[in-house]
């Protein structure tokens, strides 16, 4: 489940507070709701099912002319990214499809992609819907987590470090050339366009990182946004070293203002953002050099103690950021599924 | 998960296929993938958990000015409807929604509907998605049903009665009436419009019927299509006394001929078809008596033996109908899903 913005962020609270009221009759079934990554199901004293869904509709989460396999691949890995988020390890998925027409063509190139990434991970098809429709793709995924185990986006603590994975902003580079927002050669473009089109989900990291993140969430929507529901979420601040996000040598190529931006707030990403308590960061460390990079970009700086948790922002000098600028890079710059 | 009609039906054969090539490598954790009404995951030695997704388009599976209220309702309903086939009692359910703009009027009404329902089978909304796009409802639904209880498609034997619930063929007619098909009188109409807009699912019978019913559905597409379904996964014939099919009082004052094909190959009736041993019989007629009214409407009458399975419908006076009336009976008459 990813955060939503704007009008349809609203819709989702609504939702949400028909579903807490009934949730309370139900605690000993459905451990966690709305507002994380995945639900969580019980009960079980063994493991928890993590339970995630997401809906992407042509023109506004994908073009209309998207390549079906890259897209067959980024249904899937979306949900996955969610799975990951929480530690969870893939069980199965369902898959619901509405098409204007049964293209052939099309079809079998959609489920290579999907199903490429479904037998990376382990995790098959088990059951959906196909109906005529205008191209609208919904991916229900499960996981299992040990009972316990699951990280959820409640548990930062003040002192922890905030880490990231992989690298940010490429996505957001690849998309905002294609939409000729800005001048990209050739060469950089190959190199950024299989993050958007391709997103790994972070599922083995996630996994890992049980027992070491007090909190996770995956980066969809931008960092410095997706972070934010950590702070709401743990109730705390925090401060973020704007340069030190981690960016690939194609992103570090582009201006400040241009990597600042996609790398902060770019979206699409699918990186995993989480907090692990300082007396944990050699096991990062450890996992930065076997699995894939990780990067210590903040940390939990105080508790927010009720009020809208602050997220300062310090550029490569340690300086805090003018307020001017760290509302722009805060604000949500033009992004896909803002359209 | 329905069963799909013509072009996609072929489409959902498609994924069929590239999900039981790795269905085979998770056979500890997928006890039952596509084909059913619902998936089942384990393992757990208590419990299974049963998954199923529906879609439902704007054009396709409702009026575009459907009463938003009936809508949240059906959405809702006809995923429990299948957990009910199953014998899963409900556990919880995602949401994923595309709608064209949040018009909070829809947006009441539309809840209301959806977790009135959700109140009555105690099954929360736990998550999804909300997204702009052309109004699209995807519900996933989840739950339990005890280890090896689940009722499979595939378990009809030779010699069992085949049994409906309540009565079939409303739904088709009042939208038929809708439709300017036939004429029906207002009173008429109002009587059976609630079948249409608002389908209980048969949750509680579902759940009484583990242990005594052998296989069962429950009838989304109409009667002898979905009938079809058991006989094809038992590998078994049957013969269907067709005038005994159960239905409501406004039913049987249409012409014989509507009624039929009505009751027949309806669709949208959301009642179960199940087989039971004879030596159960006892048992169902007493569920007649408390829950909701079964009907014997037939039997399993030999083994297909591998070849596709025959479907004989007698008359009132026991004789076989004509290969004409029969095939008429049998296609999916100008169905909803089918435009």
């Amino acid at each position: 489940m990813e955060a939503k913005l704007g009008e349809f962020d609203l819709i989702w609270r609504f939702f949400k507070a028909g579903s807490e009221s009934m949730a309370q009759t139900q605690t000993d079934q459905v451990l966690l709701g709305i507002g994380d990554d995945c639900a969580l199901l019980g009960p079980d004293a063994v493991q928890s099912l993590a339970v995630t869904s997401d809906m992407l509709v042509e023109g506004r989460h994908f073009f209309s002319n998207a390549n079906p396999q890259w897209l067959g691949h980024k249904a899937l890995a979306v949900n996955l990214s969610d799975l990951a988020a929480m530690g969870a390890k893939p069980i199965g998925f369902t898959l619901a499809l509405a098409l204007p027409h049964a293209d052939s063509t099309w079809l079998a190139q959609f489920s290579q992609g999907l199903f490429r990434l479904a037998q990376q991970w382990q995790c098959p098809l088990i059951g959906g819907d196909t109906t005529q429709g205008p191209l609208t793709i919904c991916i229900t995924a499960l996981g299992h987590v040990p009972f316990g185990a699951a990280i959820k986006r409640s548990g930062a603590n003040v002192g922890d470090d905030i880490w990231v994975s992989g690298t940010l902003g490429d996505a957001r580079l690849a998309l905002g050339a294609l939409r000729s927002e800005w001048p990209l050669n050739q060469s950089s473009l190959e190199a950024v366009l299989p993050r958007m089109h391709e997103p790994q989900p972070r599922i083995a990291l996630g996994m890992q990182l049980r027992g070491i993140a007090s909190s996770a969430l995956d980066v969809s929507d931008g960092l410095l946004g997706d972070l934010r529901h950590i702070l709401n979420a743990s109730q705390v601040n925090a401060e973020v070293l704007i340069d030190q996000l981690p960016i690939s040598c194609t992103l570090a190529e582009q201006t400040e203002h241009l990597r600042r931006q996609c790398a902060a707030n770019g979206g699409d990403d699918y990186e995993l953002c989480f907090t692990v308590p300082t007396s944990k960061r050699m096991e990062v460390e450890s996992l930065s050099t076997t699995l894939l990079p990780l990067t210590r970009i903040g940390s939990i700086s105080s508790a927010s103690n009720g009020t809208e948790p602050l997220l300062i922002l310090r550029d490569a000098n340690g300086n805090q950021l003018t307020a001017a600028d760290s509302v722009r890079l805060m604000q949500s710059f033009d992004h896909f599924k803002s359209n």
